[in-house]
């Protein structure tokens, strides 16, 4: 565990320091200021973290002005929570209210910027959704038609790629909690038992191991591997010759972990020791090449490279590791093609992939900061054999 | 536990049920199809159910045609998953693609409606959100430019609030878990213990009970009441005099439970005492008025006319109660002004709030089915006055 262990939220300087930077970024883009809907959005410029995002029912939101601290229009329900942060102007309207779900509190707050035809920048790219009903969207804009919208997109990816050292903090205490808890998992798991029953065992231990929580866990058991990456459990008994693969997003204040691991139950084949072998050699080859200035391309060719020792095919995952932070993936994403160079500071995973045998698939995971001298392990390595339990 | 309680899944039948029921209203409304991309949607057509909505990165659609099975256009990682559901038609992409992210596949798809001059539905309602990224679905819009585009909240909401005797088997389940946990919760909880461990062990506790995840769970505890109720655990030792209340959304098979308990730590005092016993008066109003033919309203002003004894402020809930089912919060909303008729198995929350005293709340909150005699309870009834610890 790291030494603050207890140690919960930020001071306010770091939501300053995030806001500076998005001020002087929009600044260069000439923007107005960005108007922000989503819940990783909302908590990165204010700290406001509550699980009640989970509710579909109300939409909040965040303006962030070109100068100045953020302002908040949302659900009177959060007005005592997002009063706790460093905002001062928390405007508020008694949700839910189907007919104007604060829209008419935007209008009021943006009506001046589309006055004098100035640029709005919201989250229209790849990554990001639009967290209001789009009716509502639709009518805004035509009330603010002097308004230039503009894809803040990268603006705001741009920022929350590269960590913080409290950020990294974060990442490292959860990441270490997900180790000690994967470390107990020979000891949970035996012949026998359902899938089920081996992810409700990990979940309780990932608690009691000083996670928060456990919103992500998927993996698959099946003879000598398993055939998909995203399934929830199945009732089967482990058998011997199975390969269990567990795939983990523990949170704990709200950052991710995002890391797997594979065993084999009772004996290994050969077929699946290769596998396993060839993607703990493509991980090192990502470790080495996980280094600032590097493309997110070449991170990613040098894991493929070994990668194409067993299979050239490319895989179904499309990629071979992503940014991660207060979200399970983030970006960048290590593809053919994608020119992001890594910075100092950047957490990622490294996430290679293969198919082998009949329809089989494995994959590695471990998360890491970028620094000039490669990748540096947040999660405890896997072992370099296939561990038979 | 049900005696079922191994069961997970529906059989075919639950979706081609839904399906013709969704394809009758569709008729009714002139739509063509219906383009949805959320995860209460799709897996409520499909019974597709994966964690991995939880990475923001690829965007998932399905079409539901006026005819025949829906079809699934989704990110080849999705395939093997979604082959084993009913659908007969699953189109892939290797996502992430941030250049084409299922487009060109959804304008193949959508191109002979558009040609057409059809109506698609597509979600754009209060509850909704678009989930793809806003400057793809622009794309999209612009390229199938024949389309007209409907609104089709209301038949989806309206679909969805009325549960199958299979769903209401599936919410009673998670209900019992739900239950069963609140009744350990006086052995877990001791003065002195930090708010936080009593979050952890109540996690681990619904776990060990058969939950398949505890995705939500708030509360509060602090002298006398609680000041808000969607706030992460503090670390604050509990102490004597405190009103703990604990409100929990665990799942089971993709199905949600929602409901709290409150209770004092080492002694209660009349304030506290009297809020509870208020509230809980104004569920057993609720549970009376929750029967079929009552309005929304109805249920709404028979539980707020007892809450008024005591606050008649309307609180900053906004609402006292919602439907639940694969989400959390769904439709309806008890609310003043909403003209929702209650319908024989619709699943809902009875949600009575109040404020009192200077600046506390204190929130109640059951679930239930809807049926001609009122509201039959699917939680155990919590007790009629402030359990003390």
């Amino acid at each position: 565990m790291q030494p603050d262990a207890g140690s919960r939220g930020f001071p306010e300087a770091e939501f300053a320091a995030r806001t500076a930077r998005a001020q002087a970024w929009m600044a260069e883009q000439g923007l107005a200021g960005l108007l922000l809907m989503t819940e990783a959005e909302v908590r990165y410029f204010t700290g406001f973290q509550t699980l009640f995002w989970q509710s579909p029912t109300r939409p909040w939101f965040l303006f962030v002005p070109a100068e100045g601290k953020p302002v908040a229009v949302i659900p009177e329900i959060g007005a005592a929570l997002m009063r706790q942060t460093w905002l001062e102007d928390v405007r508020t309207w008694a949700a839910p209210a189907p007919e104007d779900d604060g829209i008419s509190l935007l209008i009021g707050l943006l009506d001046p910027l589309a006055r004098s035809g100035a640029r709005l920048g919201v989250l229209k790219g790849h990554e990001t959704a639009l967290r209001m009903p789009l009716a509502d969207w639709e009518r805004l804009i035509a009330a603010l038609a002097g308004l230039e919208i503009a894809d803040a997109t990268g603006l705001v990816q741009g920022l929350r790629m590269v960590k913080s050292a409290a950020e990294i903090e974060k990442i490292a205490h959860i990441c270490a909690i997900g180790s000690a808890t994967f470390a107990r998992v020979p000891y949970m798991v035996s012949e026998g038992q359902p899938l089920e029953e081996v992810f409700r065992a990990f979940r309780r231990e990932a608690l009691a191991q000083g996670a928060d929580d456990v919103p992500y866990l998927v993996g698959g058991a099946d003879r000598g591997g398993y055939v998909d990456c995203i399934s929830p459990p199945s009732r089967r008994p482990l058998a011997r010759g199975d390969v269990l693969m567990l795939d983990t997003g523990c949170v704990r204040d709200g950052y991710f972990c995002d890391f797997d691991r594979n065993w084999a139950i009772g004996a290994a084949d050969d077929r699946a020791r290769r596998a396993y072998d060839v993607l703990w050699r493509a991980t090192e080859a990502g470790l080495a090449a996980a280094r600032t200035g590097n493309s997110c391309h070449e991170l990613f060719a040098a894991m493929s490279s070994v990668i194409s020792e067993l299979d050239d095919s490319g895989g179904d995952i499309g990629r071979l590791g992503h940014g991660l932070g207060m979200q399970l993936t983030e970006q960048p994403s290590h593809m053919a093609g994608v020119e992001t160079v890594l910075q100092d500071n950047m957490v990622l995973t490294l996430e290679p992939s293969l198919s082998y045998g009949d329809g089989l698939m494995m994959v590695h995971e471990e998360n890491i900061v970028v620094t000039p001298q490669g990748g540096r392990l947040l999660t405890t390595r896997a072992a370099p054999d296939l561990p038979v339990i």
